[in-house]
């Protein structure tokens, strides 16, 4: 049921030259490392890599970006700003990205004056559901049955050739369930404009047991490590919960760091990654989607594992050998979003829980403003 | 064999006034912690507080001070320096310090304005060797018999009071094995001159099997906890490893424990201390020193404890609970002095390894550059 359109771009290929060994820099002061981005998740990234004694700069339209804190510089510009962008390639000696949508400006501007890891390839893939399911079917990963969406006719076809029922999403942007349609039975005649009238992509719904998600690892030599898998529960469409162990049996936890560790290869990988996998019943998983960066339901890893995502991902982005991913401990970790942060005084006290705040000042309603990892003894 | 001179001033007790109920501090960025001092252990709680959401400011002269890579405002002034004191009683909520020898100026200008965390009597006691031994005593802590020297004729009678052999010490300043001189047998007759002819204390050399040290905290509504003490190495009498655990029997470690709960409750202590103790032979116990701050022989509690030492400090800062101190594994740190940091590739690649480095450019000869804990399972 998997059929591509002509007019699909193929990803872009701007990893780093193959027949040059890929550039190693030095744990320590003497390297800078450029974050696009100046969220949580590079906030979680520059204190690893301060840990590591080098050197941060990010870049982030918001003077007052969490990462900011705790950074060397902070850049503040657009992400497709040019001078910020040149004056982010000229303070950093390797650039990484706490999200997926940096735009194409950023890498252009980036790639021919400094390394950029995770590879540019990785980005192009994410940036676009469609290109990503044809990217991880190509890579041997089980995919939902899709079909291409670029008008209301196709998108009322496509729910038909899904057998009636599917998920639509907007190619482009859109996380945390927004930008989705889900549709079972009649289609709305405005589903296409509902969604923007931008290219989109319909899914067949898939009847999970669960969502587990590896958080994996390559490094500039093709060395592969993945953490143990997470299951994740949702509130809104938002992640709420990573529990490890997952609870699924060792045949199912080798199938999903198989599968991650065949997607990090395929795509030449240099950093650490999120894969999202659907349990079926029968104990088989499908791919739903990656994220080519450190990722909420590997926060946990921060308090249960010797090196956490953030520090595996500088390892890696530095070229350095990467750590080891084992956990001493079971643990589950919660999001604190919105107001979750005005009743802290429990997790302060509960000595078994590790508390991580964003430095985030306004909590807006879904604004993710820290987590509390749950730690329980093997 | 301890007898004090009454012209030793007694310490100040500058805490805060006991009738009002002590202040608590948000966790998140409604509250900004002010550190005097800007090294590797005020870089360490700077991240430690953001990762409990909160901002913080440093004082320290030096523009290129290790925490200022971490930290939300660095004030660029002398610790005696007035307009960057003030600077810093506006901007903080509370403030700590990360050495024991902040100038009485300093707590003179700030604590009138801010709370300041731990109280300045543990300042005052832990600045001046005799000071402190006389505490330490006055707590019900045992130490080496000691004898007050202001002159060479002190010098040598003490010598003699104390069975022909000592240890000199200067009374302030000196750390690390400065500012002291071992005497066995004939006295030269420049070893007071050689001290800086600065008042001393003349200390029995005690024949001890090993040094452990207790990091113990205490908050504000006087709940106690300490880490599991650990065993330390000293090479060039600076301390070289840490070792959890200690291999102590359980009846020295709980005396640890005690002695270390009993300096805590005595000097009304909100923070973390670090107290240093001989084991002799019979397994009795003699406090050599505290240090009231983090310590160097507690950096091991950030790869195996939920709550490091750094957190601790900033949670009895802050007013809030303190954590849960007990460790996962055992573990061994390591401290990386000088040109050891030219060679990390073997800790990179050791899976059991945390490295942790403080951004200092240049390694000079005995200067702390970072540390590593090699962790191993229980």
């Amino acid at each position: 049921m998997c059929r591509s359109k002509t007019d699909v771009a193929a990803p872009s290929n701007v990893c780093e030259a193959s027949d040059a060994a890929p550039a190693v820099f030095a744990t320590g002061p003497s390297t800078t490392i450029g974050i696009v981005g100046g969220g949580q998740l590079a906030r979680m990234l520059a204190m690893a890599a301060a840990a590591l004694g080098c050197r941060t700069v990010i870049l982030d339209p918001d003077p007052e970006a969490p990462a900011a804190q705790v950074t060397n510089a902070h850049i503040v510009a657009h992400y497709n700003d040019s001078e910020g962008l040149a004056e982010l390639a000229a303070a950093a000696d390797v650039v990484t990205y706490e999200f997926e949508n940096v735009p194409d400006e950023a890498i252009d501007a980036l790639a021919p004056i400094v390394p950029v890891r995770p590879p540019a390839r990785a980005l192009s893939v994410s940036q676009d559901r469609l290109v990503e399911k044809q990217f991880l079917v190509g890579a041997g990963l089980r995919t939902a049955a899709y079909v291409p969406v670029d008008s209301q006719p196709d998108l009322e076809q496509a729910v038909v050739e899904l057998g009636g029922a599917a998920i639509i999403k907007t190619r482009r942007l859109g996380y945390d369930g927004k930008g989705q349609l889900r549709i079972a039975g009649a289609v709305p005649a405005t589903a296409f404009e509902q969604l923007g009238s931008v290219p989109c992509i319909a899914e067949a719904i898939v009847d999970f047991t669960c969502e587990i998600s590896v958080i994996g690892a390559r490094s500039v030599d093709g060395a592969t490590r993945c953490f143990e898998p997470a299951r994740n529960d949702h509130v809104d469409a938002m992640l709420a919960q990573s529990t490890v162990p997952s609870g699924q049996p060792g045949a199912v936890v080798a199938q999903a760091v198989s599968m991650a560790t065949q997607l990090l290869d395929s795509l030449d990988y240099v950093g650490v990654l999120g894969l999202e996998l659907f349990v079926l019943a029968d104990g088989s998983l499908v791919a739903n989607e990656f994220a080519p960066r450190v990722h909420n339901s590997g926060h946990w890893t921060e308090a249960v594992c010797a090196v956490s995502q953030f520090e595996q991902h500088m390892r890696a982005v530095l070229g350095q050998p990467l750590g080891d991913p084992g956990a001493h401990s079971d643990c589950v970790m919660t999001n604190l979003v919105g107001h979750d942060v005005d009743a802290l005084d429990g997790h302060m006290r509960d000595p078994s829980t590790r508390l991580h705040l964003y430095g985030k000042v306004e909590p807006r309603p879904g604004r993710k403003m820290g987590h509390v990892t749950r730690v329980v003894s093997r």
